[in-house]
């Protein structure tokens, strides 16, 4: 397994990318190419040791930063670790991409400059894998493409429940679609169209889910168009904080309730585990031609560890091949 | 003033409904139209002393529940409690009508069958009330319009802000479109149009509000198509339902999480009133051309109470009139 990691990603970059490679090829034996400022990756690689670990340096002259725009960086800076790293797999020397860095801009450059769409992909997706109800849960578009066709949407499906059973193993993984209530005719336009379209296909299609549906784990695949999936993400995520926030302010109120704040810590900890993302460490971008793990800005080594074996697995469960396979049997 | 309550509304009706109409008489003195079930109605008043106070049975034939199809009842129920209250305000007899009752089924009748649109309006708008930031914001349209034109999120501004500052106190009230992103550009076809015409408009626009930023109040009026309006709503409500009920999980693991989550017990209660909206009573159906509120069909007494003082206030800041003239002048 060859493993194209962008270690220019994360926030704290290259320190937490390095360290995760190394995790990685220590604890699996991939080979990794490191890709990135060849300066700073050497610099960095003096704080380990590293003799006999397949890992390589592929160097990179441009850096593309969390702030830079999507539309931008495609033409702007070719020579990205990005752009190197894709590449890199575009041409067979690796098996998938790994980075930590800016989404929007990863998304542009491999649909547009490197790895393209697989044939047949009308738009590919940005994905997000949730724990939900104990399980995971693959929810996209989350922000590729703002306005959706119909037919897009059922591409998306096809392709996170793929994802789904090839990658997370989930037996027979149920889709749906993200709407304002259950009952079939739901929706706006866009989801009674893609509805139509989804009760015409062989997939395994349960119909509209509301939001608490989504959170009761009603169906493992959750389609949305990028507007709304962005939407309901960013609105889960600043709900969340709302409401920690609103109560680490009452639990200062008060002495009682700063000593149960206290006595509550390992289960808030717990509960902090049990709502984290960075076990699974990053999430797809599906309908390139190429395996593509895209993780948080703010992964520590651990969680580019686990993208890393994220990538090689999907790559195992021949999820690119089954999804080209898939588009000409849905 | 003179206030048509619907007391078929609350899940407990006319319990609760009776309970609140009482003491909104008792409290503001407001003459009080008890719409309903005569049988049910006079049943309820045996528990009570009501003598001198200014409260009057209407009798009503039909009840809607919260399970009928809003499409059906219109007419299919003609001689419901919510025609005859609306039909009161409609006929000069009542200043305003409130229910806590089925809000798909009020806005049909409002819209279609009773009071119908206010002169120039294109579509009205169901809106919602909610604590934010430690003020209130008026957030529209929650899911009477699906599929939405620029144009009709225009007129959501121009309504929402008026209600805003003329029934909630607010001055001179912001206007935020829901959007992706804050940055100009952002947001599907129907967002980057309105905000075109939101730019070119007179109203206090400003620009796109991620998630984010609606829960730091950044903005007190909150535009949205009713499918992503209501989208929103649910998922902030089921997300903190599921970090609640997390939390409730974790805390009962162990005897120091347990003897944490008693001490904490005030405290949370704290949080839940900081988060809840029965405060304020409802939310008014805006666009129609009389005032309707609509709370929540768990309202207690005391939350009836409020929904009826805050359709007087609505009366008195003439929110009906004031938007007829805005509308003139956006």
């Amino acid at each position: 397994m060859r493993i194209a990691l962008d270690v220019m990603g994360t926030d704290q970059c290259p320190t937490p990318d390095i360290a995760g490679a190394i995790l990685a090829a220590k604890t699996y034996g991939y080979k990794i190419y490191m890709v990135g400022d060849q300066q700073k990756i050497e610099q960095e690689l003096k704080q380990h040791t590293i003799a006999g670990l397949p890992l390589e340096v592929v160097p990179a002259a441009d850096t593309i930063l969390p702030t830079d725009k999507p539309s931008a960086v495609g033409k702007g800076k070719p020579q990205s670790s990005m752009h190197i790293g894709m590449n890199l797999v575009k041409d067979g020397e690796a098996d998938a991409f790994v980075t930590m860095g800016n989404t929007g801009a990863a998304h542009a450059i491999a649909t547009l400059f490197t790895l393209k769409r697989i044939e047949g992909v009308k738009r590919p997706a940005l994905s997000g894998i949730f724990p939900v109800a104990g399980n995971y849960i693959v929810m996209l578009d989350l922000g590729a493409n703002a306005d959706s066709k119909p037919d897009w949407l059922l591409q998306f499906g096809l392709m996170g429940s793929i994802y789904a059973s090839n990658a997370l193993n989930l037996a027979s993984p149920r889709i749906g679609l993200l709407s304002n209530g259950e009952e079939e005719g739901k929706g706006n336009q866009l989801i009674r169209d893609a509805d139509q379209l989804y009760r015409q296909s062989t997939l395994n299609y349960v119909g509209n889910v509301e939001p608490k549906e989504v959170m009761h784990g009603k169906a493992e695949v959750i389609v949305a168009d990028g507007f709304l999936g962005n939407i309901f993400v960013k609105t889960f995520e600043s709900s969340v904080t709302l409401l920690v926030q609103t109560i680490r302010e009452e639990i200062k109120a008060d002495l009682p309730s700063m000593l149960g704040g206290l006595m509550l810590k390992p289960a808030f900890g717990r509960v902090r585990k049990r709502t984290d993302t960075f076990e699974v460490g990053g999430a797809p971008l599906l309908g390139v031609n190429g395996v593509v793990i895209i993780g948080h800005g703010r992964s520590n080594a651990v969680a580019v560890k686990n993208a890393i074996h994220q990538a090689a697995i999907a790559v195992e469960g021949r999820v690119i091949d089954t999804i080209r396979q898939g588009l000409r049997e849905i």
